[in-house]
């Protein structure tokens, strides 16, 4: 999805920075040191010369031959992406999928943490769920107002997602990921990514041969 | 992600379509007849110009100045897309998040329907979860080749998507959805697509104003 241009790092090297630095990750979990644009490129299935034009954006990693120290890339990306921190999200709706989301243990480690969840539900509000407990809607802006959340997830249904999007957008959200499977209007200043996995299918039964 | 090229329409037009069939399908949902490029783009954050382009590869569906008839355009891309017919959809884990994805219940309108699923866990097996009950993944290959099955979904443990990968192509699935967060290595004929909300988070962080 197209997102706002604030330098002149064109928007599609960005969104391949995270499964550079994804698939770094893991080989430092398998305690290797040193890779290069090559493995790297076979992982990803990415061109080897488009991984090297995509990182020297960003600095020169590797002296020909010897290849990406792992750690300094890591830790080069982290720092570009500004997950070296911890940032804590705002998840609104908390049904099965907003429950899966929470149980999911992905997102610690790899810089985000799932600090609040809303739902306008009576039943569901004041569960605990995945160590947190569910607010009720009325308590978003709030929150997040004055926890300056600049980040967000939609996982309620399609018919309420633009309401909840006006709201995180009032709140002060600055980027939303947004579950629901449909388009929500933002002004300018926010982004917005989408995660629907029927996009995904039709986009490969296109190409199955029946 | 990258798949096949099995016609000469470029695959990053081919990844908007479903895009444009949600769209659509809401707007018939609302009840409406008619549309143009220009609304579709407003609702898509895609330029008309660049909607018109797309929708010239399948042949012409609007007359300049009385726009698209919503329905014919729906059923075209359904056509198109092979989603006029149901999918069926093997699921391989049934954790938080295979629970979540089989309760989803956007599937079923979309052109695809989850009809088997599959743990390794003693614990999990024989469960009953959104009206199927879990299979033992030793059961994997046999129900696919059975029911030439073509679709695949992985929401396993990151250590186990490639391995489960391997079994979905032996048993020959040629389109795999991996919602593990590492990238699978399979042979050319299958096509993969990923989920991973980090992924979309951490694109966004990087233009973030801490």
């Amino acid at each position: 999805m197209p997102l706002k241009q604030t330098n002149s790092i064109p928007d599609i090297v960005i969104g391949r920075l995270p499964l550079y630095l994804r698939a770094l990750t893991r080989l430092q979990q398998e305690g290797r040191e040193v890779t290069s644009s090559h493995e790297l490129g076979r992982k990803l299935g990415i061109s080897s010369a488009q991984i090297r034009k995509d990182l020297s954006h960003f600095g020169g990693f590797g002296k020909q031959g010897t290849g990406y120290q792992i750690e300094y890339l890591v830790n080069k990306l982290r720092t570009v992406m500004q997950v070296n921190q911890e940032w804590h999200v705002a998840l609104v709706g908390a049904g099965n999928l907003g429950s899966a989301i929470l149980h999911y243990r992905g997102f610690a480690d790899r810089g985000f943490r799932i600090a609040w969840v809303f739902d306008s539900d009576p039943a569901k509000i004041g569960a605990h769920i995945g160590g947190l407990t569910v607010q009720p809607l009325e308590e978003l802006a709030q929150t997040i107002k004055e926890n300056q959340a600049k980040l967000a997830m939609i996982a309620v249904p399609a018919e309420h997602a633009q309401s909840v999007a006006n709201m995180l957008v009032e709140a002060g959200v600055q980027a939303i990921l947004n579950y629901a499977p449909i388009n929500i209007n933002v002004p300018d200043h926010v982004m917005v990514q989408y995660i629907d996995p029927v996009v995904h299918l039709q986009h490969m039964t296109f190409y199955l041969k029946d």
